[in-house]
């Protein structure tokens, strides 16, 4: 039921918005009462943070895997992280906009818990930059942080317009981001 | 006084947010009169719209005067819209918080005049990069509509990250986004 609710929620969150929807509309949806809502979870704002939690852990655990692959070089962990976001939104794509959209209703107990897993994730993949410098696979002119967040805004800027089901694939706009990335525009 | 409500209501819209600020904190805040409001204004919402309308109109015309500048090619007008999008988080950083969270928010009706000139704003760099393709300056083997989003993913997020204020200048970024867009980060 817990996992029920969750996913009901994101629904309606990502739908409706995180204030305009009340406890009364979830349980309604799911045809149960309030006490089963509060059985599972003290406030709507501890259900949101519990998607929060969910989704960037999620996020990170994959990410980490990602990078202590010892089999792939910084590149290919560049392209699988990229990779790993924008499949993300085919398949998470309502609790990631829920996770954009709804962070600022968090509050600042649980933001102290799900910023630094934010950065953690951003540093990761300056770390694999860093990385890729030292192995002479990636420039080392640039300062890292900012294109770490070059990389970031592709990605999370693509929750805005990424239609899983339209005419490109996860896999084509990947692909693209990649050699935009490593390779440059220019002729 | 039409443009210091306006000016007023778009730091409390970036702060509070639109559906948390009324109109009465809006007048409390100028010292007028309700009245005063809506004499200008006659909805909350329609005063959203003015500021939309007003962000909107005022990057596409810089745009259009750097797209058609003769003197500069393609890969140039590039680096420029990228630096015209990250100068304006210095300038006009609070209207572009409430262009991007507060959209939501604007009716149907006004929502089909703003998403069209959004449109349109993305469609031109995209015409740039197809330019720079006929001219030969940008290699002609990517989809130049995803990499269009890949340059709006980049810009767009600053307005999340990037304060003006911090320890990289609105040129040092932009230098680096057109450096990792044009250039690589392959060694």
């Amino acid at each position: 039921m817990k996992e029920k609710i969750r996913e009901l929620s994101i629904q309606l969150f990502a739908t409706k918005g995180f204030k305009e929807t009340s406890i009364q509309d979830i349980v309604d949806a799911l045809n149960v009462t309030k006490g089963t809502f509060y059985y599972y979870f003290t406030t709507k704002e501890q259900l949101l943070m519990d998607i929060h939690l969910k989704y960037i852990d999620e996020l990170l655990s994959k990410q980490e895997a990602i990078i202590s692959d010892k089999n792939i070089n910084c590149k290919e962990k560049l392209y699988k992280i990229v990779y790993l976001l924008i499949h993300d939104i085919k398949k998470e794509g309502l609790s990631a906009k829920v996770f954009f959209r709804e962070m600022r209703n968090l509050n600042e107990q649980h933001l102290a818990l799900i910023v630094p897993k934010r950065d953690h994730f951003r540093l990761n993949i300056q770390k694999v930059l860093d990385e890729g410098i030292s192995n002479n696979e990636i420039r080392g002119d640039l300062p890292t942080d900012i294109v770490t967040f070059s990389i970031l805004g592709m990605t999370n800027w693509s929750y805005f317009w990424f239609d899983p089901n339209g005419r490109r694939t996860d896999q084509e706009v990947s692909d693209v981001f990649i050699k935009v990335l490593l390779e440059g525009l220019e002729k």
